[in-house]
């Protein structure tokens, strides 16, 4: 291993890519150089990597010679642009837009679910969905151990999936709202303070939206199971930092609520956060910030023979994007990929 | 019919209460005295009925003789103590609490679901949860239409429907916030201001909150079917007034989305809210004060050979408790029941 890769962060300025920078810092990860690129409204701009300030340099083709690993978090155009022209100047991609991830030669990767399928990368791997991640890393065990038919999940997701823009927003309404003042929106249709929207992207022509099709889809691709049915209603909530999900889930096999939460506290990368009796469950609050998926609420259906009903919430910034991205570069690094 | 009923307002300072009594004037309720009652410490308060202050007394047993109608909106304490008491001294009683909502001798109604119910009722007739009687408003047309099997929901409630104290902790707290000072909690165990609560009323044996369970087991009393399977989650967000419920339904028959919205157009007291293509949907901030129970979002399932997605939003003060309540009210006198 040389002692430290040259390390690309297309979207630096952004949410996910400024997360992105503090997480390979706060992990040490072996960064000999940081490259941070941006469009050229924020070029000229500085970052803070390891005590030094860096300046963002706008993207071009050839902002990525030499370059041995490219974190994309610069959203779909930024991918389309540069994503495959940076495979081809050498750089091993790491993508968060959702452009690729339903093609066949980019594997889509949960590090603690599917590592394998980094194997046959050409170059590009896919960085799933914030709210699929957190939802399939708890779906994982369970479908290991006795299977699974069909998920029913509703969503209550944080402003910070939409951006930096939607997190200054919601501030923005939430002073106005205290201070007396008429609410604006711009980011999203209608106001989001004191409100819940039931639209996240934009909707396709069976009436669920692309973020609904996502958990469905990318669920399948990551688990490499077509035969297990998702129904997703993903609504935005007024919160600033995590997602939280309400899952049913209808297991092929028997699964007790205790063996349930047995199996997901031994899961790697899970944390069981389920006491009801005393008012322990996983918040927003309290998972903002943290690195794993927090699972509560563990019950038995009782509405079926075989099924589970989760609650289930993670920091959308960091599972759900950022150091999601960071681990499948660790676990590539590891596999002797990179 | 006399010129008008003498009609106690029990909780008359509460949330619920308060929502009644304004619910009457608008709706020209005919009532020839209006008795509003409360506990010892906000006995002597005054409500405002038809430009006339009304001054609050405490409820004893004494206060409903000569009563012909009273609402009960004060908790279960009150129901407990004054309900059948209530009765006993002539007065037809709408109970707001859970307390006697499962009990045999006692119709769970919602007008336009189960009127014929009232028929048999022995002087106390119990108003359904405000998340059950939503939900049931919607899925009446579609069971009439072609049965059901199972529905999962999980609900976005707004924090009115815990009472008015919980209303005044959201408001202080986003206005702690929006002035930088630390927020604190005391209605709820956490801060609800951007958070979601995966809990509402107490946990029960099986992992499932007694709000949840009040959904499973009064949608079937409603429908009058215990076949009906129900698996809810039900959660609490920063939102004042509104409660939303992403709604799953297998059924039994098939029915189409396009189905569903011309059959749920013509429902009474369900309007219809869904032209995705233009941002159309349900959502609080446009439901609160509003009468009627607001469905969009409808889609077919795509895990399911015959199976709905619906979203529904309704005032949980007013469809969820005042409104009903009068409601039940007014289809007592059509009947000829009181």
């Amino acid at each position: 291993m040389p002692c430290g890769y040259r390390v690309a962060v297309v979207g630096a300025t952004g949410a996910v890519g400024r997360k992105m920078i503090e997480i390979l810092m706060q992990r040490n990860f072996p960064v000999a150089e940081l490259v941070p690129l941006a469009t050229s409204r924020s070029a000229g701009t500085e970052v803070e990597f390891k005590d030094k300030c860096i300046k963002v340099e706008e993207t071009s083709k050839g902002s990525f010679d030499g370059i041995d690993i490219a974190l994309f978090a610069g959203g779909g155009s930024a991918s389309r642009a540069f994503g495959w022209e940076a495979v081809a100047r050498g750089a091993v991609v790491i993508d968060n837009s959702s452009l690729f991830r339903m093609e066949e030669n980019v594997p889509l990767v949960i590090p603690e679910v599917n590592p394998q399928d980094l194997k046959r990368h050409k170059g590009l791997i896919a960085n799933p969905n914030c709210s699929t991640v957190q939802m399939v890393m708890v779906l994982k065990p369970i479908y290991d151990a006795v299977g699974i038919k069909r998920v029913v999940v509703s969503t209550y997701q944080a402003v910070s999936g939409t951006g930096k823009l939607a997190v200054d927003e919601l501030e923005r309404q939430v002073k106005d709202y205290a201070g007396g003042c008429t609410i604006s929106a711009e980011v999203y249709p209608y106001q989001i303070a004191l409100n819940v929207l039931p639209q996240i992207d934009a909707f396709t022509p069976n009436g669920y939206t692309r973020e609904e099709m996502k958990m469905v889809n990318e669920t399948r691709k990551i688990l490499g199971d077509n035969s297990i049915d998702v129904s997703a209603t993903t609504i935005r909530v007024p919160v600033f930092y995590g997602h939280s999900e309400a899952i049913n889930v209808q297991t092929e096999g028997k699964l007790t609520a205790a063996a349930a939460r047995m199996l997901l506290a031994e899961a790697p990368g899970v944390r069981v956060v389920d006491n009801p009796d005393e008012c322990i469950y996983p918040m927003p609050i309290t998972a903002a910030g943290k690195d794993d998926v927090m699972v509560g609420r563990i019950r038995e259906d009782i509405s079926l023979q075989n099924g589970l009903d989760l609650w289930v919430v993670a920091d959308n910034l960091r599972k759900g994007a950022a150091l999601n991205a960071v681990q499948i570069a660790e676990k590539m690094i590891e596999l002797g990929l990179i």
